[in-house]
Formats: structure tokens, sequence, C-alpha cells
């Protein structure tokens, strides 16, 4: 991991499938809060009002809900080479493409779930056209305080049929540091919580209770207060949002959540909250089970589903 | 005043004058998030997401900004001819109105310092169109949660040239009690602070600086959580709404507040907290000028407008 | 109910009985924060920082949980012979008792359902000492800050076995007034939510799942905040204090909730927010079971506790 | 800078001088509900709720108000001896101490304005005693509540007599990344805001307005929620803790402030909020004195004395 370190800055944004487009879009906009910032080749892409990247998430339409791709961006020119080369000694990279909508060339990979990841470094500013121009300069663009008004992506959330061998990839490949993680009483790792910066996450794997490969758990998106979460939830009430986990605060990472499900079908949270890591060496926390089965932060014990679905939905093994 | 007490039950709305109906419009709308009930008679009739009768605001374009009419409600119909009998022998009625949108017949009056009243009973319970319509039926509407989203109309603060004239009415002719007022040194009473309620204002009179008559220092609209003042203080900066008075508390009523200018040049308030009386014999606290030379709850000093400024707007006295 | 309107003010205390006097009195001390305001014959009387009598929680031992009364505050002397009169008529009155701390004579009755109450007039406005003198004087005390530090009972949820019969009671005899209700397909009314003023409620009844009689469901602390509701959770988790329902919110009355059990047993809510009630001509909620099954207002399915324990504990029927 | 970047990992405690330490320490422990973890030669050592490393603050008497030190933690040991040779390439190097309580050897030196630092790699985890242990194992503390519950220091803000010169030493030198800053159209800078992390600031360089050198602006501590900084003015207010600037926004980095002064005549921040960047990319925004006079985010303008005052006190030159 060492040679890893600092040579990635973040998730830049993340793809989503839907089956329903327009719905989907409809909901990231009207209810999320989001600004349509292009829309190119089927895809929308969209931002909330504190990215100053172009986007954080595109959303593309296909048969089945997930995960379309990861995209992270590197450190530097030099730092994006050595990545690469270091993914491509693990066998997993598939090699360039010319880029997308706000950014330059993309090196596509995927973690050994199958998950599709890309990395790059050239990104595009955003600059805001007149009607979103902010009122002070430090702020990418106008806070319209539309639906929930999420501020940008925040974390990604996937499912691994093999959770150890996923974070050890990022880590050792990415750079990501580990921050916490559940081990069951017979070595299984079911969860890990992961960060490329004092962020307490940004990356989480959880292991797929059905086995598949490649799912997505859920994208969360950040608001600055805990009342804003608790606002979205009446607005996904109102709005007949499915709401999946009603705002409550995590054990794990101790975030404040609400979850809801969009009308593609894929999992959503808006979260806020947490804790920062500023030390080199942070030791993990690890989680067994007896503990986990204390539930949230506040007793809260979540549905069933939160432990099973993801996108694209399958079938529980029989 | 005993015999006068419960029988009004509250401020039902209040009447905004503009001479920028557009723009006003756009603002209570776009901005203050509210909802257009009914237009009418060259009028506009607005509404929180939170008020269970039609509107708590009824906009008209006019010369000059300023308060139309606040309207009260009579507790019942009994109590309404109680209250009307009471007007009259102070000579300050003025006689019936055949009603207005979302009432019946309104018995119309002036307080001491001019300001135009009505007192009515019988009134039309908001019932929600199907986009409106909220998904728990103890909920008027439909959080739509769009600019400020103001919940109601909260107080009305008035200015008088004789402060401790109109209050003694209101007390006495409508039953208002009294909770916290301020007088000089000399013994002139510069603000006093009224309710109908447990709420600890609902209306208020100031002194008017200028000595001039019938003028409005502001509505103030509630939202539940100080939060929400505050996200309404963003959404007024990136949408141009002039600022009077950043978020801060009260030491007066102890209310949280936000006050800006609408397009007409109105002061509004988006308010929420104070506390609550619910004692009979509640004794009123009187301010002395030394006590309130140190500033608001947490030392804010307001700016000198605010002790001035009012609509319609007159010009100091020589 | 319309002779009975206006004559009885608010709550002014409830008794709590407590097996475990001690860590009973240090919950309220220490977790949420209250003020020891006397001691006298075996009871501890506590307030909050916003209480304006001297007190609002009277803590006594015994052998069992539960509320020992619920003391009323009339509005004037001659609201107190009404209501005392009214009481005798029903058959249910007791008599006179020459007061407690910081209260003059209280006439004592019960409800049909067995609930031990008080009514009284004169009442002692509370003095703060020195360490405890708010730096505002429209604070009754300096907000000391500690645990969650609740500002005062807000209100006061009991079983009954026969809920119409009990909220009748109330609401003909106190001058109660109805804003919510729950009634099963059977015509069984299974709640009610009742108000002295424009709070949504301030005392309420819930069919006692045992048919049991005389057992409180819950007392209900004030904060003025959401945020203060998270606060106390994360105390409460910190301190071991059972949390049966973390923080949410209430479909019924909309409040905010946290619901523990301090150490004798007796269930808690430290709560906020709800809506107000200004209007003569409410109509009630009456909510369906079908609607009740889709849990509170964010769909948050309280546990089964929550719906069958009360204090004193009663085993379930047979 | 590229060549110090991510070798410096944080701020890890800064030094507090008073000349009322008994004072002060109440104020740190009552008010800002901190702990005491050790005492030592005459200083008091304190830790937020929060704070995984022991301490973040060590309170020492002294004749004068003032920054004692601010000690800064390296990424590894190879960081630090990196970090070292580059500053004792500047000669502002004094040499190595043998540590203080809870960290190891400390390299020495000072800014060019004069102001202590401590750079030093080897640290010791905080191991909470038993009463302080808290539920859930990912926090350091047990989360006590007491007073304003300052999570930890957050920023350090010093005055500097050039503060171009010092924030490029930073820079430089120690890896330090610049965000936001304010330039007068003679060019001459007078404030810089830096960051080792995604933070909006950690270390805050502003211009003397005497001229002085080596004086503390302020210490900031951190709160989770905006709420917490209401609540601390409140506590303020209550406990006569002066109040220089009431909660608000900054326009600068967007934070959300209270400041006041604590006994030994220290200016304190309580703060939450502000953005985060997560591009390695990012543009500072450089502002004018124009744009400064619009005041902070929504308008408040801050007194004089937040423009001079600074610790240790000295005359305004003639």
């Amino acid at each position: 991991m060492a040679e890893a370190l600092h040579d990635v800055a973040r998730i830049a944004h993340a793809e989503l499938l839907t089956p329903k487009p327009d719905e989907s879009l409809r909901f990231f906009v009207e209810i999320m809060g989001m600004e349509v910032e292009a829309e190119e080749g089927g895809s929308v892409y969209l931002r909330g009002w504190g990215d100053y990247l172009r986007y954080s998430l595109k959303l593309t339409e296909a048969a089945q809900p997930g995960l379309g791709h990861m995209a992270l961006r590197a450190w530097s020119p030099e730092a994006l080479e050595r990545r690469v080369e270091a993914i491509e000694a693990t066998g997993l990279g598939q090699g360039w493409t010319d880029g997308d909508v706000g950014h330059g060339p993309a090196y596509r990979f995927t973690d050994p779930d199958g998950h599709a990841l890309e990395l790059f470094y050239e990104a595009e500013r955003y600059v805001p056209p007149e009607h979103l121009r902010p009122s002070w300069r430090n702020q990418p663009q106008r806070y319209v305080g539309r639906g929930a008004a999420v501020k940008r992506l925040d974390h990604v959330n996937v499912l691994a049929a093999d959770v150890r061998t996923n974070r050890t990839f990022v880590q050792e490949v990415l750079g990501y540091r580990l921050y916490e993680r559940i081990e069951l009483d017979d070595g299984t790792e079911t969860g890990a919580w992961l960060s490329l910066s004092i962020a307490a996450h940004e990356l989480i794997y959880v292991k797929d209770a059905y086995g598949a490969s490649g799912r997505l758990h859920h994208l969360a998106f950040w608001v600055d207060t805990r009342e804003e979460c608790l606002r979205a939830a009446d607005l996904f009430v109102d709005n007949g949002v499915y709401i999946e986990a009603a705002p409550s605060k995590h054990a794990v990472a101790a975030g404040f959540f609400l979850y809801g499900y969009e009308p593609g079908g894929n999992r959503i949270e808006v979260t806020t909250g947490g804790y920062f890591v500023y030390d080199p060496d942070y030791e993990p926390v690890t989680w067994t089970a007896a503990e986990r089965a204390r539930g949230q932060f506040w007793g809260v014990h979540t549905i069933e589903s939160f432990h099973t679905y993801g996108t694209p939905p399958v079938e529980p093994p029989a």
C-alpha cells in the first residue's frame, strides 16, 4: 500500500444504470435536487451544488439497474501512470478510453469482483452558467435548495462475493486506507470501510448475501446537516419514494443516513456526519458479529432487505 | 381584558401591499416556497404548507408597500358578536364586509394607530388538490420543500406612534395577553409583545421612530427549525434578497430570526423558536433601555434601519 | 365541553413513582439535566431550565414504578371552582388536599380509568438561586446544558382500558380538545391525543393492551430542537440507558421522539416538533388500523413492547 | 511544495498560554467540555471527546496570553526526517526535544514570523479510562455532553506581519495546500487559508493589524453541527463568557463560527461546516478588499476588534 498512498485523490463520479431513465432523472433532479450539466450519448450527467468538477453522477439507461462504472481521479499525471502500471500487473486492466464528458483519457479496469472502474487525471472544473452563478466565489454553484439539495456524491458501497480480496486490492493497488471492518467468528470478512482521505469512508465493500458478483449496494450523496437528512425523509414520504431505512445513525463509521430506492431500483443514501481520521497510523476497528447484532448506533435494527438487496437484483441461492 | 379573553383565536391572514406585484409574487412562491391558493380581484392568496385554513397571506398591488389589513378569527359566532360590540363601543368600528376568499362576513375596524383590522368567524378549511395531497392526513398539505418552505404566517409586527394605547386596546378589546414590553426611563413604552395563545408572540407593537401612523414593521413566517432559518439565509444570498439582519436569536421573546426585504420593500422575517406561556398569571417582563442596549441574545447589535424603517416608507421628521 | 373550555390551563407537573429512587434521581439530574428544586416528605421535586413554575416532575419512591398523580392548573380561582363542581358531579371526586411544594389547595380526583389527578390554582413562580440566575430575565433559569438539558415536562401519555370513556371525560369535565384519534374497524378507540392549548398534544390516552387500569405509558420532556433529541440518544447510549425507540418522527401528531426507560422502569420520552392548532373548529383526524400499519412518519415500525409495556408492569392476560 | 506534499499529517495539538490558569482550565473543562488527560510540569493537557490521540490542547501558565507552540505530526518517520532536513535548510530550525506527554522526540522550529512549532512522529493513541469508555469502539471516548462538548481542536489561526512569506514557508517546507487568500489592491496579502487535508482550513495566517510578530488570532474547536454552535452561544451568555462574534457563517471558507474570549484573554472559536477539497488541482480563491467589504456570508460585519485583537495583546502602532 505504501507506494500507492496518495496517488489516487477521490471518486470523481459514479455511473448509475436504470431501466427507467425518465423517472430516475426526475428523481435526481426534483427529489435529490441535482442539476443536469450535460446530456450525451444517451446518458445524463448530474451534479450537486457543491461539486467543483462538472458532475458526480452519470445516469445511463440499461435493461437492469446497477453500477455502470465508478471513476477515480489520480492525484497527478505521474500518479496516474504509476497506478496504471500497478493495475496492469494484477491482470485486471482493460486499457485506455478517450475519456468522457468533463474528463480526459481514462484507464479502464475491474476490481476482483468485477465492478467496472476507471482512472483518469485530466478533468474540467465546473463553470456555472449565469443562472447558477453563486453569490460567493468559493462556492462552485448557486445553492438552489430544490428537493433534498444534495451537495455531491459522497461514497460508493458495492457488494462483493469476497470482501477481503477486494478491499486488499484497492488498498494495495489504489492506495485506499482501511478504517473499519467486520469479521465473523469464522474469519469471514463481511464488510470493509475504506477511504483515500480523512473522511471516514469513501468506498465500502460489503459481502453479497447471495454470492453474486459486481453488484451495487448504494450510492451515497452528501448533505451538510442531519436536519437535511430529516427533511429529505419528509420529501421522500410526500413524493412516494420508498424509504428502506428512516434517518438514524450508523454504528459503523457513525454516519447519519436515510436510505431509499430511486425509481430504477437502485438504493440511494442521503448522508452526513461521521468522523475524520487525521493520523497515518489509525488502527482499523474490527467488529464482531456479536457487536453488530446490537444494531445501529442507537439500537435500530435495519430490515432484512438492507442486507440482501442489491442491483442488479438476483435470485437468492437455492 | 378578562371578558375578552379567549374570544379571538388567531391572526388568520395578513394582506401585504406591494408596488411590484409580479416580483413580490415570485419572491413568496420561489424564495419563501408558498403556494398560490387563489387569485381574485387583483389579489393573490398564498399559503404555507402547514396552513389548515386556505391561506395566510393576501398579496395586493398598491402604490406603496405596507400592511393592507390583518384579519383575526373569532373563537365562535358568539365570541364574534361580543367582540364586535366591544369594538363598536370604542368608536373604531367601520362596519361589516361580505367576506373574502375563504372566509365569511368580517367586521372591519382599526386600532387606535390606524392599522386596518378585520374580525370574522366563518372560514374554509383547506382541501389540497391532488398534486398537493400529503402522505399523512394530519398534514394539511404536501411538504414541497421549495425555497425556504415556510409553514405559515407566524406573527405581525406593526409600528405605532403610541405603543401603550394600542397594546391596551388589543388587550381589552380583543383579549390579547401581554408577555414582554420595553419601557424607557421616561416611562415611554417602545415595544409590546402580545399573544392570544401559549406562543410567545403573535402581535407586536413597536414605537414608530418617525412618529408616523399605520405602518408595518414586518410579517413573520414560521419554519420548524433553526436550520431552516440558516438555509433560508443561503437562499436569500444566492437569490439577491437583501438581508437586513442575518440569522440570530432575539433577546426579547427569544425567537430565532432572519430579516430581509421582499421586492416590494416590505420587511419579512423567517422565524422559529421562542418559548411557551402556559400559565394564566404570567407576569410580563419589562425591559429597560439599558438592558436593550446589550443587543440581541448573543450580543448582536441590529443595524439602525431595523429601528427606523417601516412600510410605507416615510421621511424622518425634520 | 363548551363550558369547560379554557378553564384548565395546563399540566403543571406529574409525579413519577420509582422503586429505585437514587438511580432515578441520578437519571433525571445527570442524564436528563434537570435541577433539584426541593426535597420534602421523601419526594424530590425537579425542574427543567424552561419551567417558570417551580417544578414539573415530582419523584417519589414506591414499590412499583408508575404515575403517582398528574396535577393540572386551573385558569383562575373561579375556573377551579367550576371544574371541581363538574368533577364532583361525575362521582369521581375525592376531596381537597392542602397542597404541596409550590402550590396551594388541590382537589383530588381520578379519571374513569383510575389515574390520580389533582387540580389547583395557586402556584409559586420560580425564583432562581444566584447560581442559576439567567443572563436574560425572560428565561426562568440559566441554561446549564447538562445532559439532555430538557426544558420542561411536555405531555403525559397514560394507558386506559377504555380510551373513549376517558378522553370524553377529560373533554367534558376538564375542557380538553381532541386533535387526533385511532379507531379500529370494529369501532374500538385505541388512542386519543388531547390538548388544552395550540400544542398538538398535552395528554394522550392509549388503549392498555393488557386491559389493566391506571397505568402510565410515558412522560415526555421537551427540548427545542430535533438535534437535541439526537444528542440525547448519544447520551443514552453512552450512559447505558435502554433505548426502546431511537429518534424518529411520529405519524400521529408528527412529533419527534426518543424513548428510553429510566432506571425505575418508567418509559421516558425526549420530544420536540409537532404542529399547532390555532383554530377553534379543528376537526380531529381519525386514523384507521390500516393507516397505522404504515408505521411512523418515515415508515419506522415501533417494537412490540411499545404497544404493551406500561408501568406498573402487569402480566399479559392469559 | 510537491516534495513536501503528504509528509505532514495534521496539527496534533496547540499550547495555549494563560495568565489565569485556573480560570482558563475551568473554562475549557466546564464550558468547552474538555477532559483533563494529564497534568505535568505545570501544564494541563486537555482533550475533546473525539480526539484519538491523547490530547489536542496544552494549557500553560504564562505572564501573557498567546500561543505557546503548535505541534505537527509527520506522516511517517521518513517524512519526519525529510521535513526536518527541509526546515534546517531554511535556517529556522532550533533542534530536537525529547518529546512531551503523549508524543516522542520533536523537532522545534519557528515560522518566519516567529511562532514556535514542533514536528514529531511518535504519538500515543488515547486509551479511555473506565468512566470514559464509549459504548461503540470506533469512538475514542464517551460522549459526556458537558458544556459545548467540543470534539477536538480544528484549526489554528495566527497573525503575521507578512502573510505571504509565512504561508509560502508552510507550503514549501511543510506541504500545506492553499485554498483561499485575500489580496488587497496594492498586492498585500492579508489572509491565507491552508490545509494538509480535504478540510477547508487547518492553518490560517492573517495580517497582524499592528505589525507585531508571533501572535495568535484564535484556536478553533470543532463541533459536528451548527446547532451545537448555537447551543455553545447560549452557554457562553449564561456563563458570562464574552462573545466577540455571535454564531454566523464565514464568507471565506464558509465555516460556521462562534467567537469568544477565554478567561486568559485568548480568542476561542467553536466551529463546524465548511467544505471539502478533494481535488489536487484546486485553484485557490483570491478575494479582493471590495469583496471582503460585503461582510460575512450572510452580510454580518465583524466588529473592529476581530481585525486587530490578538494575543499577546500589543499597543496599536502610533
